[in-house]
């Protein structure tokens, strides 16, 4: 029996990118879909894709890179990836049937054949939005938690901010745009706005900062330096200031590592997966009880997607950016 | 009865730094000495300095800081100060008495009155050239035995790599001259030569750096950090090619510390001293059993102490830099 022919919107990258990224860097392009049933005897799965996740990590994959970096570049011609939240529609894996709900890597597209499901994680609050396990519940929430739990206890991000609140600290938000105020925060700025960034944060942290969580980097770090406290730690989990840039700034106050006797730490949420499920009860508990709240930016349809993932850069988007590819 | 006026010759500094440290800077001038017994009542002690150290930190010291740092600043028109070998030659602290050997902070002078001797540490092996307290057997062998057991366990200097070599490691030496190779490391280049650093550090860490001891930075850590292995450690001692400089170099390859889940740890020596009795024990015999050699560059006199504390900066010192003030 013949399948019916299926279509399948993707978005794929056109060429490496060099400079900010734009819509002639990335397209979005309908093609035929691939096999919706698993073939006989393989232990993959295929899934429906229903939201897909923009964040700033995927536009180093858009760089061509001389050595391996920690996760392969993207290549031109084919489909984005990136965690998503899915349906599997067909398995040939134990742990799996049609019909349940998972989240994890997956394609920029309608359709995606996933052939090492174990990498899935499972859906356990199919109460919460679904769309939550591409933020809160997923990566970006698992990072901001093992972040504040196991390395020391950060401050920036809409979420790391909020447990840090939970736990009794002073905690001031610091984002591309005027709004993080919302999450309760005891103070917050804009640090694209602030003319003068090191005294900004003199004005938040007269006392100095103990803990810094560092996603933006460039600028925002050198202005941060010298308003560490003696034996503060700053947690590196990204820097997304400097993905657009052809060369990285310059970053000139690293003395104050020696003399304020600071640790910097790289920290990777890929090391954290396994304490996942105890995660997801926890913060499922706190969506609940209202104790977090959360912030998304949904844009429908994958024909969108480009934009959406370029709005991280702009400095547009407020909340979670991610797309609906599609709604069930 | 009055005691005979006895001079002192002294080395000041003559006015904040600008730049690279200049003869113009700093200066030896003789005065009259302070009275070279306590007076009645005092706890203190009256030191003659038989050794003083130049340590490249000292720079820092020169420069006016807005905000304090870890270390008072220098004052235009005082005499220098630093870690130095002392005979004490009167006391009023019941744990000292004229004739005791020590080492500790102490004028670029003949004699220094030293209020607060509880800060000073009693010499116990003075079989072994009493200038080593300056070196291997104080300050800087303290730092680099504390920067090697107690973060991790570093690569750079003649002394901290000795350690790693008792200890196993692989270890290359860099240094901005070209006779590290004495110290029986596996390898060595001048960081100062190497056209490509980068280059020169894939040529001798194919598989990458576990551990870096940091006392360069800048262009250094620029081209360390791409070369550094997942999860290494970068124990963050010091700066020296940073010290002359009016701005710091920009250091531009920070985003390795995410991607690599690097550790960088500003580390001090003023932390450790509680260990230094164990230290000196253990440090002086590596020394006896020649397990651990060492060089000295010792220049005669505090009048040409400026120039030796200049060619820290110069390069041309091979060894540890130190001027004998009194041989006895």
């Amino acid at each position: 029996m013949a399948a019916a022919t299926v279509s399948n919107m993707r978005v794929i990258l056109k060429r490496y990118v060099t400079g900010l990224l734009s819509e002639d860097d990335i397209e979005a392009a309908t093609v035929e879909a691939p096999p919706l049933d698993v073939p006989t005897g393989s232990k993959g799965v295929v899934v429906k894709n229903l939201y897909v996740s923009c964040d700033p990590y995927m536009r180093n994959r858009m760089t061509r890179h001389e050595l391996p970096s920690y996760i392969p570049d993207f290549v031109p011609g084919e489909v984005l990836e990136n965690f998503g939240v899915m349906k599997v529609i067909s398995s040939g894996h134990l742990d799996f049937k049609a019909g349940d709900l998972v989240w994890g890597m997956t394609g920029w597209e309608e359709y995606t054949v996933i052939n090492n499901p174990e990498s899935l994680f499972k859906i356990n609050h199919p109460e919460l939005p679904l769309s939550y396990y591409t933020g809160i519940l997923g990566m970006p929430g698992l990072t901001a938690y093992a972040g504040f739990f196991d390395v020391p206890k950060p401050k920036k991000g809409q979420v790391v901010g909020q447990l840090a609140k939970i736990t009794g600290c002073y905690v001031i938000g610091s984002a591309g745009y005027d709004e993080k105020s919302k999450f309760g925060f005891d103070d917050a700025f804009n640090y694209k706005k602030e003319q003068d960034l090191e005294a900004a944060l003199r004005r938040c942290f007269p006392e100095g900062i103990d803990i810094y969580y560092e996603n933006v980097g460039g600028k925002m770090l050198d202005a941060v330096l010298p308003n560490m406290s003696l034996g503060g730690r700053i947690v590196a989990c990204g820097m997304i200031s400097q993905y657009n840039l052809e060369q990285p700034e310059g970053v000139r106050n690293l003395y104050y590592i020696v003399t304020k006797r600071l640790r910097m730490e790289g920290f990777h949420v890929f090391d954290y997966y396994d304490r996942y499920y105890r995660f997801e009860e926890e913060m499922a508990g706190y969506l609940k009880e209202e104790k977090v709240s959360y912030v998304e930016d949904v844009v429908e349809g994958l024909d969108t997607a480009p934009a959406a993932l370029i709005r991280l850069f702009t400095g547009c988007s407020i909340g979670k950016q991610l797309v609906a590819v599609a709604r069930e």
